[in-house]
């Protein structure tokens, strides 16, 4: 069996309803290996609810669940199994949702299912993120955009796919401001990670890898770091397999 | 002795020269505790040359010095001692410069000076940081911007004082990005450290402790946030001693 994954940039367009334009991926991803339940990981939703963790975690479980129901599809989410790392192996499909990337590291470590996922993705179970449930498909969080509101373990992550991907890439800042742009952090990245590649994913596209396979899907163009090169851009449809 | 920091969002405004902005004040510390030599610590300047971090750190302490040398005072940096830490504990006055704060954390760490730095800052030695430089100051770095591109021994940082800043404050997202604003960062910090309080310092802003007074300088408003409250906004010149 072979590695199916599909690593989303974002759930939502600024103005759109919650994960919409990725649906009609979602579904055809799905439905090429006719799953029909999918287990969920919901901890990078923190302050969903301010009440508690456990309650933004419900929260989050319900607007995924929604959205999942509409296409077809169950959602169970692990925060709610007695054994997560149980839930995880027994899982039909695999679906790592957005929100802070160094919670949802801090977590799948904490609970063992980071270790669990990568056993099953890399055996052929299908795997599908957003966001920051597409960062932890890469060797480590450090290409994340987030804010390190707790120190994880580790910052090794699922290690499924052999570059980083930075989502949510962004080309400017706003008009005025003088921090790094998103360009300049990605090359700082690259002085301390010589060997590493980053494939900066815009709003609105995906990656979706089949084996030894991988092809840029959505509208906008992925832009493409190696140390030492001047930064590629790949259009929408292109293959990348290259790169795996 | 008591405490005397100048912690500064920003080096440079979009379109400025380097450090143009600060130096009125950089200039009024410093002179008022009579320095002549300020020991700076450049680990934060990766890629400023990409033949090597040596050579990056060469390239960010003659940059420094060009503006410090105009302004009256010296500086030597920390990468070009034998021991670091010795002269840290021998410094008249310490400048931590921004760029990446992990990359900064790391160093600190690993070369001692976290720890040397701290006792100086805590017994009176002046010390100025700028972006990162004022990140390192707090708790933790957990409230920094910088992509993660190393993993630090630790998030720990200086803790000279007892809430974080948020350098380089923003707003708002460019308009139709989707990712999270600066303010919902903070606020999920806030939810999984709900006893901390974050000061939004945006660019153009800085802060000036002295012993228990504090004091926003600069040109533009400080915003504060607090777990389960409404932010507020400090108009520069506020008394912020309540929050030490």
């Amino acid at each position: 069996m072979h590695k199916k994954l599909l690593l989303i940039s974002n759930s939502t367009m600024a103005g759109e309803e919650y994960l919409a334009w990725p649906q009609p991926y979602i579904s055809d991803f799905l439905n090429s290996e006719k799953v029909k339940k999918v287990t969920f990981v919901p901890y990078a939703g923190v302050g969903l609810d301010e009440e508690s963790l456990e309650a933004s975690y419900n929260v989050y479980t319900e607007r995924v669940q929604a959205v999942f129901a509409k296409l077809g599809f169950e959602i169970e989410s692990v925060h709610q199994a007695a054994n997560p790392v149980k839930m995880i192996q027994e899982a039909e499909s695999i679906a790592v949702g957005g929100g802070n990337t160094f919670h949802l590291v801090a977590k799948m470590h904490e609970t063992g299912i980071m270790q669990a996922i990568k056993e099953k993705a890399e055996t052929g179970t299908t795997y599908m993120g957003w966001s920051a449930g597409s960062n932890v498909a890469c060797p480590s969080l450090m290409t994340t955009n987030d804010m390190p509101i707790i120190q994880p373990e580790s910052f090794d992550c699922l290690n499924l796919i052999p570059f980083q991907i930075n989502p949510h890439y962004l080309d400017a800042n706003p008009e005025g401001h003088g921090g790094e742009t998103r360009e300049q952090r990605i090359e700082e990245f690259l002085v301390v990670n010589k060997n590493m590649k980053v494939l900066g994913l815009r709003e609105a596209s995906l990656l979706f890898v089949d084996g030894p396979l991988m092809k840029l899907l959505g509208s906008r163009p992925l832009r493409f770091f190696a140390f030492g090169a001047a930064p590629e851009e790949f259009a929408p449809g292109s293959d990348l397999s290259r790169f795996l």
